[in-house]
């Protein structure tokens, strides 16, 4: 990677000689001017433009230099580009995912994870569940993937869960219609570099726009610049919504329909009333899942941040309408990290501050505790997977980007290569999913809140009399009383009103439009006091959901580097939590009784539950760190001639390659204690002689 | 539930009773005989139809009152039932499992695990990963289960993947055909015990033989026994095949058929590639996956034992096929349980036999050692877990169960109330499956076996000469070149010899039909010695595959008991491994002081990563005693006013219900050790001071 300081002298050069050229370039404007007006001759003119040639290809040949350069700094865009090339091809060539169904071509969208991905996704599954199931006490569950669709229907996925998609009129491929239009815009901006400002900031404000967009309008759009299909250049059709979900047929009659979960969520909201039960019929808590969804993307891209199957880990936090107050917020309160409320990002700055959550919730940016809670609480996580602190911010949803019933909602945001990541959604949902269940499903799913104590409520009793009905209305009686009962508190007492001034009130009955004449002996209407001890509520559902292979893939961008000076030699610096293996052990060179001191000590490792690796092939120790860096393993155990006389091997740790020298027999608790996070390298440091070694290459 | 003793009476008494019906019956018979014929009087034989007639009545009551007490005795057929329901009952009320969507009706074959049971699996997958991939150093991946046809018509899954169905004609319900036969043939068999032996044996060779019959042997069978639709009695359709998979369409063209994965392994076939490279290219290695399958059963029964929709574990091991040794069966090849051989299933006795494993390889009964592997180390794994040894069987695969390929197969069968279930499949699978894939692909799926040291091998070298070809044949002599060099060995060899006989030898293009005339000087036939490090090999692979949720379910029955003298008071077993919670915590009574000592073991016990629950209500401790030994707590912790004063606590261990004195200080580190299995109970019991306390109700 090129340095900074040949960076900036790369980049002074270019701006010389574009500064250069510039100039030039004027020169020979105000010449040809003169020489339409004759006041120079053409001799004159021909040598100052072949100056401007000249000078322009100086300006290439700088310009080719300082891309080439800049091409591996991260900050530019074909830095980015590159970047992410180098962790990509690291990341298959180690099988830490591949795309799927390779010998058959594959399929855009579906990935496997190889081994190395596997057991960093494992890792990282058992550190949500330690860092959420089991520190808050939250009740997990797994639900089927397969979903029938009257779920789904009252959750409005079968309704509204769709892109807009437009097809090429000639070849039906098709494509998603606002992606079109991004690259179109973003293409357009780009060679036009000399776009007066307002008409920039006309195309800015379509790309800010890009996913608000209606059919009609995207159609327009699309139209306005002119966008046809990218590979034949055919006519596009109009935008029209294309539903995400992967349809099937559940049982063996073709009759009922289902479909792969979108989410998870679903499962959780459905079995509310047992879990509430199982809660002791108490409010908050909290339910969790983590499982497969499903997204049939019209055209997936970005690798691992868009795709057709993914894990989704999701918490449904029930808590009281009228309480969101968390127990714990205290403890949490004091971190400070980037907020990116709505008001920055319509303010002039559009920068995230850093804000402490407490503060944040005080003054209302934040709707609540709980939310601030579980926010506080994913930056807590994501940070101590090894997420960098200073390319992770929580931006706050516009106003216009969220759905009518939600409180207040905010993205934990990852940059990475792609730019920033949408990785985990916290929205405070309301009761809006309970009450959809609710509604399609006839089952009343809400929870009783008990008052602190019991408390005096009036409420209007309408008591229609049977028997007088009955004799003055025949037939109709039954209508007439389901209709009296049916009335609101305030019909109730208007009827009353009427009934007490006049004698008589009319009722009409709505469904078929009749109207009776009402008389004082059909019914009393009186308000009475009673006492309640508590009431019915739905409960507010506050919803942290992550998406573990965007998590997985921004961490892997954040632990990506090359060691100083070397290019070739590239690691992962995972966390002992994250890191796939914990320890290669390297007989020194190729000797049986090395091999056998190292077969022994990984199969303690392995007893003791520590992932672990033994290289037993003859290449040099340094090639052999080289390897265990590429895939991130932050310990090497060395076997040597030593460890047979002395009982004793080195124990390396891979980001300070410092080396200390320990006996076999606590080898393996150390390491163990270390990949647990219970003891730290400078313990280790402190402890035991440290090895003076080069690291050989 | 009835004690043996008082079972064997009831039974005793039954005989006797049934034994004088038959006598008094024998009697009646001969004196009607004897009425005819006029040797005795009518009186007198009424006398004895009135003594048979009480003697019916009583054997009634003797059944009545047999059945009422055998009915929960777990060996009856009804006890099973009733058994059976016990532990649904507990398993569902406790949120173990729930049928899946229950607020819309649920669907069949599809269930939510709830927080115990979840917990439960999540222990035994993570046990599975510890003794397989880790122990192992297996490749673990995950594959999507959204699957292109291309690779299930590889693997056979689209073509034969079906079970018999038939449909009621007017209704259009469906039913497997094999069920509705085994139904009605069991059915048949219960309601006549009198059936002469020889009719017995014919209707149980069509049990036996139920999941083989082809649609047309089964169809002949429903007709022939009268089968009609169970609810309506309507006729039936004829069987046909019904495709198991559950059908989607991938991408918006609606042009891709995929499928939902009926098993995890095709996932490694097709990155057989991939996987070997990581491996270093040797072999023999194994790769696992973990992850959710999916069969859309006709008729989904017999709750968590099919369904629709459930956990896979699978093993792929691919091995030499002419070295299929292991060197770690030395460790395991002592190990003794229940085999169930082809032989003892044909033979006369019928039943498993307790075999050392390593006997059964010598001897030939098990194929090789690395599936005799494999069959020692899933007994230890199931065993570990909890099932009992005695209802475990390895039952061998007939010659007419296993598929054309496969070399050796044998399932892990566990006893519960549904009958023997098969729960692990371990199967030698040969080179089928890379085969396929190899085809279907045109990607070579193979391995370079190197010999140990190089070989002269002799091949037939076919050197056509190219410019007397072009000279004599002109445009046809690119086909006879292509045809010379695609000769076999033979065939080469015989033209060799004609050629030296006659000097020139046919040849025909099979693809045209066309024959051509070769001479001597066209092409060059020699036998070459060359010397090989080694050749392409196909590998064999051996597979183990665990159904997850069976051998939960099993391990639910396994682990069900009610304590000796109280019925309601019902255990599950759980050993610490498996148990959701390892323990509980009970303040002794309702006092603020005790509650915060307990939430300071409780937060202890979760910051140590043990799965923990406080209890504050202030019910009796043996009734929460009672309520932990209901979902398996292994351990339970009461604070009480020693607490306060001494700094100790009581643990009580579930099955032997003890109790030790222990320090607050100690407790969180000695249940993490019982928890993780490192000390014993037993362990325990010798260091800490023991309680007498009696079990509260």
């Amino acid at each position: 990677m090129a340095s900074e300081a040949e960076l900036a002298a790369l980049h002074a050069d270019l701006t010389a000689k574009q500064a250069d050229v510039n100039r030039t370039g004027d020169e020979v404007r105000a010449m040809k001017g003169a020489l339409k007006e004759k006041k120079v001759d053409k001799a004159e003119v021909d040598k100052v433009v072949a100056k401007l040639t000249a000078l322009k290809l100086e300006l290439k040949a700088a310009e080719d230099a300082y891309k080439a350069k800049a091409g591996v700094s991260k900050d530019s865009s074909e830095g980015r580009k590159k970047f992410r090339e180098d962790v990509s091809n690291a990341l298959e060539r180690r099988l830490f995912y591949i795309p799927a169904f390779k010998i058959y071509g594959g399929i855009a969208g579906l990935y496997d994870y190889g081994p190395p991905g596997c057991a960093v996704k494992a890792n990282i599954l058992q550190f949500w569940r330690q860092h959420y199931v089991m520190e808050e006490n939250m009740l997990e569950v797994e639900c089927p993937c397969v979903t029938p669709e009257v779920v789904l229907k009252a959750s409005g996925h079968v309704e509204k869960f769709t892109d807009l998609m437009v097809k090429d009129v000639k070849t039906s491929a098709c494509y998603r219609a606002d992606h079109l239009l991004k690259d179109a815009v973003e293409d357009l901006l780009e060679k036009n570099p000399t776009f007066a400002p307002d008409v920039v900031l006309e195309h800015k404000n379509v790309l800010a726009r890009v996913d608000e967009f209606s059919a009609d309008e995207l159609g327009a759009l699309l139209t306005k610049y002119k966008i046809v299909a990218p590979e034949t250049k055919n006519e596009l059709s109009k935008p029209y919504p294309f539903n995400l979900m992967f349809a099937t047929s559940i049982g063996p009659t073709g009759t009922m329909q289902g479909f792969l979960r979108p989410e998870t969520a679903q499962g959780i909201f459905v079995n509310f009333r047992d879990l509430l039960y199982y809660n002791g019929n108490k409010l908050p808590f909290a339910a969790a899942q983590i499982g497969q969804a499903f997204r049939n993307e019209i055209a997936p891209r970005q690798g691992l941040l868009r795709v057709r199957e993914f894990t989704l880990a999701e918490i449904e936090h029930f808590v009281d309408p009228e309480d969101k107050s968390h127990p714990k917020f205290k403890h949490v309160k004091d971190l400070e990290f980037l907020l990116y409320p709505r008001a920055e990002q319509l303010g002039a700055e559009k920068k995230p501050v850093l804000t402490k959550i407490g503060d944040a919730v005080a003054q209302g940016i934040v709707n609540n505790e709980t939310l601030g809670y579980f926010i506080a609480r994913t930056y807590l996580f994501l940070t101590k997977l090894g997420i960098d602190k200073t390319r992770l911010r929580f931006r706050q949803h516009l106003a216009s980007e969220m759905a009518h019933y939600a409180q207040d909602c905010w993205d934990a945001e990852i940059e990475c290569s792609y730019g920033w990541i949408e990785c985990v959604g916290l929205a405070d949902r309301a009761a809006y999913d309970l009450k959809q269940h609710s509604e399609e499903s006839k089952q009343p799913l809400i929870a009783f809140k008990r008052y602190d104590k019991p408390r005096e409520v009036e409420h209007v009793v309408v008591a229609p009399d049977s028997k007088v009905l009955g004799k003055m209305l025949k037939k109709d009686n039954k209508v007439v009383k389901e209709a009296l009962e049916a009335m609101s508190e305030e019909e109730a007492l208007a009827m009353q009103a009427k009934l007490e001034k006049d004698g008589e009130a009319p009722l009409t009955i709505c469904t078929t439009n009749q109207t009776f004449t009402i008389t004082r002996d059909m019914v009393k209407i009186a308000k009475e006091k009673r006492t309640e001890s508590g009431k019915n509520i739905t409960p507010s559902v506050i919803e942290p959901s992550f998406g573990v292979g965007r998590i997985i893939y921004c961490l892997f961008e954040h632990s990506y580097y090359a060691r100083e000076g070397d290019e070739q030699r590239t690691v992962f610096k995972f966390t002992p939590l994250v890191a796939p293996i914990k320890v290669t052990v390297f007989p020194l060179v190729s000797n049986a009784k090395l091999d056998e001191e190292g077969y022994q000590i990984s199969q303690a490792m392995t007893a003791s539950g520590v992932a672990n690796k033994i290289d037993t092939t003859a290449i040099s120790i340094g090639k052999r760190y080289a390897r265990t860096d590429e895939i991130g393993v932050p310990f090497a155990i060395t076997v040597d001639f030593e460890t047979l006389q002395g009982g004793t091997v080195t124990l390396r740790e891979r980001e300070t390659t410092e080396q200390v020298r320990i006996g076999t027999k606590q080898v393996v608790g150390v390491v163990r204690s270390l990949a647990d996070g219970v003891v730290a390298w400078s313990d280790v440091v402190a402890q035991y002689p440290k090895v003076e070694a080069k690291e050989e290459k």
